[in-house]
């Protein structure tokens, strides 16, 4: 039966009706902004009107925070303050009267991928995406890797060079601190002070540099620009060997606003990989963008909603 | 019923009959040198000789190498060559007449540690042994980490520093280069030139040094040895920070000859799993030394001959 997704992000709520087979025939966006009650009211907002019409199964809210399996809330959500504590399940299912199950926002999309993007062909896949940080999840033996509080499946901070720079979340040398989107604007800065003639120099005297203008420096050609996402890709690289050494999976999908990059940061991921990753495991894998782009929030959602597996519904 | 436990190392074979609790009713021990036919021939007579008089269910050999699920085969065994390639399942169910399945070593040690030893109050476990290389297994969910190809659970070749020492695998700053039996030695070498005065130095000017000297002379209070098994503990806990963020696990057990040194090296490792986890799966995790010792091949291969997933079996 159909099921509704919702992605609860740090600034907007997305909420779809998918399919069973990943279509999604309605969808919605509210802003999530403002206190503890009006976000629910969004979000309860959100589920009514994009269920009016269709017959759904359940709702599963993606949230951007770790979901603790046994007290069924969010314990800690960095970006999201006003759901900290909620028991989300037992508020939106009295405000709507449906089955309400809550995980992890990078879980879901991973569950998402798997299900319906780059590996609704394999078993075991490893999802990561790069962003302001860098988050992740697993899925192995067609099963999401949850741990035993839910916590599991934070691949952004992993070391993986214990003397390298800072990270935010106050250690040294995390995946993160090396490959995601604020990294690539770090060493962007770095690069425009050593090469101003290069397109790249010019424009950070005139602005801030963000990672989207770093692609498409490179993508036009500038080589100081490249650099920077060579470099970015070498560090991703050396953080996937790990994950392909410890997995063994099918299926690297690499989402968020750094992977729209492309080849520039997957290709020195990949030589990285086949330097570092053991074989067979490396011989394996295939290291590709993520497919689904922003919707995978909601359609791992709405997948895991449906409970597919069962082993994996908070609190159910 | 009981089941056999094989565990086939690089220098013994170990054969055991257990019960479905973990007691060992009989055990027999063979060398496992030789070429490929007179390895078989072993292991084969060890079979059974010990099963002698016991009824059991089936036989789980646990093998130093990658086992291909698909291939039903070990691919590479760099410490025991002779059993590349062979169909271990067939050759030896035809010679016993028993049902054989084929598991990596650390896989199997790993299970045995989660069914009955320092894992059997726990879902999620992380198993890690600090030999003259660093191996390892994961149980998560209760379902033994196997991956697509049954290569999965490589802890030992996790990049932790990528400007590393550099590893027996060719790569840089794997954990294994940081936190092995072999590291341990090396990092003796060098304190003990630095510190020539001190029982560590003094014992290297007369001999080669051993890990398990380290261990001695760091019990004995010589402050050199202790600073290697500090050092080494620091490096093991950033390797395994990283995979309590991953896995999330109630228990991380640590064996192999260097965790003979115990709170010398597992102190120090907390130390770090406590700056580099992250809350609340660090504030969860207990990291202990594994409790099966040697026995926990045998114990694991048993218990996974008896199918107790059915996740896992090799092409069964």
């Amino acid at each position: 039966m159909n099921a509704i997704g919702v992605d609860v992000g740090g600034t907007k709520i997305a909420a779809g009706v998918v399919t069973p087979e990943g279509e999604i025939l309605s969808e919605v966006r509210y802003p999530s902004a403002g206190p503890r009650e009006r976000l629910l009211s969004s979000i309860a907002r959100a589920i009514e009107e994009v269920r009016d019409g269709f017959e759904v199964s359940g709702v599963c809210l993606a949230v951007p925070g770790f979901v603790m399996t046994a007290e069924n809330k969010v314990v800690f959500a960095p970006n999201l303050h006003a759901i900290e504590g909620v028991p989300l399940k037992d508020e939106l299912g009295e405000r709507t009267g449906l089955s309400v199950t809550v995980e992890n926002d990078a879980n879901a999309a991973a569950w998402g991928e798997f299900r319906f993007g780059a590996g609704s062909e394999a078993d075991h896949l490893v999802f990561i995406t790069l962003g302001t940080g860098v988050g992740g999840g697993v899925i192995t033996s067609g099963v999401l890797l949850r741990g035993a509080q839910g916590a599991g499946g934070e691949l952004g901070h992993v070391t993986i060079q214990a003397t390298g720079p800072r990270c935010g979340c106050g250690n040294h040398g995390c995946l993160e601190a090396l490959a995601s989107g604020t990294a690539i604007q770090r060493r962007a800065r770095e690069v425009a002070s050593e090469r101003p003639n290069s397109a790249l120099g010019r424009l950070a005297v005139e602005r801030k540099v963000l990672g989207e203008d770093v692609t498409e420096l490179a993508q036009g050609g500038d080589e100081a620009a490249i650099s920077v996402l060579e470099e970015t890709g070498r560090w991703l690289g050396i953080g996937l060997a790990g994950f392909v050494n410890v997995f063994n999976p099918e299926v690297v999908a690499v989402g968020g606003g750094a992977a729209k990059a492309g080849e520039l940061i997957l290709e020195p991921a990949r030589r990285e990989v086949n330097l570092r990753a053991r074989s067979p495991s490396r011989d394996l894998v295939r290291i590709q963008e993520a497919t689904l782009g922003a919707k995978s929030g909601v359609l791992g959602a709405a997948a895991l909603a449906r409970n597919e597996t069962g082993e994996y519904v908070l609190g159910s």
